[in-house]
């Protein structure tokens, strides 16, 4: 019989979790491992609340195990390192995504691309190595595997830079992987929330033109005038969508809602790119004749690869990349699931957990 | 005003046309062009019938202009050569595919991919840069610039090569550009039929395992007895298909009926690629989670450049491939086009124009 989660490793940690489908966050001991010869342990300062935490704790994915601690864009300060860990050492600030383990046998795995093993082992919700519950970054310290840790630059600051480990790596990676970041592309960004608003700051510092693409004309502004957007499409406009056929390289479609694939796919050059890194839960409609037409491909792409968001983030900091954030205290954390639900942030919100995480 | 068809070009030519939307092909004399400065005349001698002449001549797609010669697989020996044809002489075997011309100016055309130029003028039913109608292979005679004439190997049968114009590139081209003709890949080809048939072909000359998808499980003996595919799997059978999930490193999809992207999907590896060829008349569903999880593209090709065409036809030559063929008379012909609507052909028909197109 597995041990409570308050004893079943021998160092004490606090966090908010949620205990039920309803999603409630509240205060929850727990415990954490000791620093093993490879780990690296730190002090958690900021995390992101990304919307895979708000599916999560409402168990919409049907995966969840309750008590579940979220949160996958974890920053701190490093408290701690195991005698064999070579990259960190204490003092440092550092990071950790959404995995934290993978079989590192496999062919993915081989490749760097621990995000597509089979085994990934995620950093909540998942189950570690030694058949313990993984618990994510709403929570006072963390300790990995320094292969899952990645070194955050100086040059931004802590509390921004922390989505970058979720949302910043969904867009680098197949920006990069689909040889969309030559410079003088024109690539579409379709959607502008968490996702979508990384994906214009990265694609511009790749040296692209790039256009908005959103159902809100309300965007426009802020795409063009506050995040560096050279052009923006409201994608029920046909006149507009019309009048834009054939520009596209490539196009990173960060929408998670239901939407039609075809104007998407007309707005392309020959052999442009879809790369959807949004879930719609229920299948889209592929017309294919377009596709035949323009020999032009959908692709799929989830997350990145350790090896990869080390890159993206030295990217960011070389580029003073970050995500537009709204910081919030431990104890808002449910209002902020809610406003999320509605789509009320501009566009992240990073808890401050290392100020306002307060046992009680 | 234009002139009717059998007076607007100096040079007399006969072949079978469809008149009207019935579809029904009969006698039809109409005229060639002279043989221009670059250009290369042949007398046809086979013509290869395509799953396409047969959705023209009864105007499914909605384009056609009567009277329609079809025809697009089309082999002969060169009767005359412009003044300014380097690649050919009098005497040579060669054929002519899908195209005869483009606008040479475009991205497209600048890679050597007038296929997807979208000015592309098609062997039949288009308008050619002099504004006249432009006739296909089921008939006596051709005439075309010699960037769209390929010369054809000696090594293989000109009736069984011809079909490899339009049935050859288009499955020849997706393997080789989307890096699917790697030695050792193990390769799926949905759909048995005039595209599938060849595509195992060409696979196997690459050294990939291939692996025939199908939903007819009367086809196994001869995909692997016949065709040389390793393994076959019925699509429609849950346990097969569940028992090959994440063996494919690609997929060829040469069916053009509705079917579900889903299964195929899971067949693939992490990374895996599924090209759709054939062209289904209404949207098929994209689950886009699978597309996600495992980096997976979905794609499509539409028959190839002429360098290519060349390339695909030496090869084919160098590994004797070429289709099964059933070789008919031309007073055969509005039969064949019903066995074709019924599948009934292994697996391409070919006209034996040359010794059977007689003036009535």
């Amino acid at each position: 019989m597995s041990k409570s989660p308050e004893v079943e490793h021998p160092k004490k940690a606090f966090g908010w979790a949620a205990k039920d489908p309803s999603g409630v966050l509240s205060p929850f001991n727990f415990s954490r491992r000791n620093t093993e010869e490879e780990d690296v342990a730190f002090k958690v300062l900021f995390c992101g609340i990304c919307h895979s935490d708000l599916h999560s704790i409402k168990n919409e994915w049907g995966m969840a195990k309750y008590p579940l601690v979220p949160g996958h864009e974890i920053v701190g300060v490093v408290t701690e390192v195991g005698n064999k860990v070579t990259k960190f050492k204490v003092g440092d600030k550092v990071g950790v995504g959404c995995m934290v383990g993978a079989c590192h046998s496999c062919s993915s795995c081989s490749s760097d691309l621990e995000n597509y093993c089979p085994k990934v082992i995620f950093t909540y919700g998942g189950t570690y190595y030694d058949g313990t519950p993984t618990y994510g970054g709403y929570s006072d310290s963390m300790v990995a595997n320094e292969r899952y840790v990645v070194k955050m630059p100086e040059s931004i600051p802590l509390d921004a830079s922390a989505p970058l480990l979720c949302a910043g790596i969904t867009v680098y990676s197949p920006l990069k992987h689909f040889e969309l970041n030559k410079p003088g592309m024109h690539i579409g960004v379709v959607g502008l929330g968490g996702l979508g608003h990384v994906a214009v700051k990265f694609a511009k510092a790749f040296g692209a033109k790039v256009t908005v693409i959103s159902t809100s004309p309300a965007k426009q502004t802020e795409a063009i005038e506050h995040l560096g957007a050279d052009s923006f499409l409201v994608s029920r406009n046909p006149e507009q969508m019309q009048a834009a056929m054939g520009t596209l390289d490539g196009i990173i479609d960060t929408v998670s809602a239901q939407h039609p694939l075809l104007p998407l796919l007309a707005l392309l050059k020959s052999q442009g790119k879809i790369v959807m890194v949004g879930a719609p839960d229920r299948p889209l409609e592929l017309p294919v004749f377009p596709l035949l037409m323009g020999r032009k491909i959908i692709a799929g792409s989830c997350i990145g690869g350790m090896k990869e968001t080390q890159e993206m983030i030295d990217f960011a900091g070389k580029h003073n990349i970050t995500a537009d954030i709204e910081v919030i205290s431990m104890d808002y954390v449910n209002t902020a699931m809610e406003r999320l639900a509605k789509a009320d942030v501009r566009y992240r919100f990073v808890i401050d957990v290392g100020n306002t995480l307060n046992k009680a």
